[in-house]
């Protein structure tokens, strides 16, 4: 059982620190990846900010870079007050704590509703849109039980599963996880769904802009979130090659455990869960599988012990040379690499070459991957 | 992909051996594991039915031991020959070679049909009698996609699952294992199903005598051969505490690898397979998935190499004191123990300890465990 009262630990960010990290979060070439490195680098999205013309000519830029402007901060501030929404940073109180945790975690989550849901320990529920009836049953029984044993259910707002989780867990806290901005929820069917949800004991929460509407590729990356987001994954009904399957794959890849549904073999909505249970997916049959298996993971210290995310000082090492970039540029290929074995290989200083990589990244010359691997973009 | 045409090799048992064989099986006191203690101590079956009489006596028997008369015999192997069906002895060449592997093999199954069939390498299918109709066909596909890739399939006989799986390998050959005697088959509904089995490809197979009508408690034990007959056992479908999840106990304890089909947690029909998956069990979805894990299996020596079982030498030892078998009958309890437990704490001669069981067993007085365990009847 976990324990839901959590302490809130981290530290606050100023209003002016606010603007200019969604201002960072929002200029071109910046995802969370580099926003870490810039922040890393330069001690502060603000000197961050000021340093990305010079940064991004440094990698090749041949044109400059977009730079979110301050009104254009200002404006999405207010949208997201007037409509009674919030933007967290990843190091504050109310940011997932288990989100906090993952590769590539946002920088600013966009919430709205009982922010209290967010720092609560989550149980993903997904599973396919075109539900059997007996699989929306289960999904609601596995929402409504892990409810009550205090987890927040966290799921995409998709039909049929996810329709069937959130509902089932409003009382005791759901939270939806939008594919584009908090103001533009998909599907449209689903908007009273989201009014209850984000009125009642629940949280809509997203990464993108406010006015931003979601594309098909833009869900994968929601998918990331409820990965993220939660500690363990139940899959219920999924048909192959789905997106519950990009789920729990990020789940495995974040150690999340990730618990699948059996079903019949014959029924296609199934192929995708017992594929699942093939690779070592916890074999579900009642929502006691999953509240006994996550039971450990929800004392851990990620929900009880104080995170803290000081900013770093701004870093002293010198404009690398053009030399050094040369060989980082020529050591870099289409295939992505490890930055240690560029460091091993090349025999430069890492700060040097991380700085180099933020040149690249920044000019839109680098491709960032799973694990932290990057390539380079050979049309440049 | 197993070779179906396996060296059969064995001994040859004489028509008197036969009898005597008959006679040692049928009688009072003696199972499968009584019989080959006898055999090991007394050389042959025609010595141990001449000892029976004085080692049960000295085991503390209060009454003669029934003895399975030479005519008693003589018209059960008429009975099986004018059904067209015949005794094989364990060591024989057509004794199905898994089998034999197992603690408890009948030392004489009845067979009528291809006896071919047995001696090549099989997979058991079975399931619940009220199959869904995507159990039953699937039960079908595995049966038929297995007789292909050279296997038998070995079953019960019994409505559902097993009844498609029967009809689904009458072709390719399948084997029928009943709880009664061989004229005595069971459910009435499928007699006709097992005259094409034995008229076609395939075979029955009995360790009851002829005549013997099945009650309950015989379906356990034509489960543990339809377990020890196969190298891998499919279940499709199995409510919990049914006859299909003894049968994958027994799978288990042989060392058998047990394939379960997944299901929908809402069908008490899938609730057994599910259990087996939490278990351990290979998620089966296809017949690849069966046919793939066994591949390695039907390659075995079992299949391959010489299987000979010679009759031992007449045991020297003398019979026991009586002071031996007091310190024995004291040490054991209602409480299964291992016969090596007893060797250690009572410091006897293995032999001696082996002999006094044999006799506590053949008196009525001992009973026999999985795993080779014993305890005593207190009642004694």
């Amino acid at each position: 059982m976990p324990d839901g009262s959590a302490r809130r630990t981290g530290i606050a960010l100023t209003e002016r620190q606010r603007i200019a990290w969604l201002r960072l979060i929002r200029s071109d070439n910046v995802g969370p990846a580099t926003f870490r490195d810039l922040i890393n680098h330069c001690g502060s999205a603000e000197n961050a900010l000021a340093m990305l013309p010079e940064l991004s000519a440094r990698g090749g830029a041949t044109r400059a870079i977009r730079i979110a402007g301050v009104q254009e901060a200002e404006r999405e501030l207010e949208a997201a007050d007037r409509f009674g929404a919030r933007f967290v940073g990843i190091g504050e109180p109310d940011y997932p704590p288990a989100l906090r945790q993952i590769e590539g975690a946002p920088p600013l989550l966009a919430m709205k509703g009982e922010l209290s849901a967010a720092t609560r320990p989550s149980v993903g529920v997904v599973g396919s849109r075109n539900a059997s009836i007996s699989g929306a049953k289960f999904a609601a029984m596995i929402a409504r039980d892990c409810g009550r044993a205090g987890y927040t259910v966290t799921s995409g707002l998709a039909r049929g599963i996810d329709t069937s989780a959130h509902r089932a867990s409003l009382e005791t806290g759901t939270i939806a996880v939008l594919a584009g901005g908090l103001d533009q929820p998909y599907p449209p069917e689903n908007v009273p769904l989201l009014d209850e949800i984000t009125e009642g004991a629940g949280l809509a929460v997203s990464e993108m802009p406010f006015g931003w509407e979601p594309r098909a590729r833009d869900f994968p990356r929601r998918n990331r979130l409820i990965s993220g987001i939660s500690l363990g994954l139940v899959v219920v009904e999924a048909a192959e090659r789905s997106g519950s399957l990009i789920t729990a794959r990020m789940a495995t890849d974040f150690g999340r455990l990730v618990f699948a549904v059996p079903g019949s073999p014959l029924d296609p909505r199934c192929h995708g869960t017992n594929g699942l249970l093939k690779q070592g997916a916890i074999v579900t049959t009642g929502s006691a599988d999953v509240i006994e298996a996550l039971a450990p993971l929800s004392q851990l210290d990620l929900f009880n012990g104080p995170v803290v995310e000081e900013p770093k000082k701004f870093s002293d090492i010198l404009p690398p040379n053009d030399d050094d970039r040369a060989i980082i540029v020529s050591a870099l290929g289409p295939t992505p690499v490890e930055v240690d074995d560029i460091i091993r290989h090349t025999g430069l200083p890492a700060s040097t070459v991380y700085l180099i990589l933020l040149e690249l990244d920044l000019a839109g010359r680098l491709h960032r991957h799973v694990g932290g691997l990057v390539s380079i973009a050979m049309d440049a």
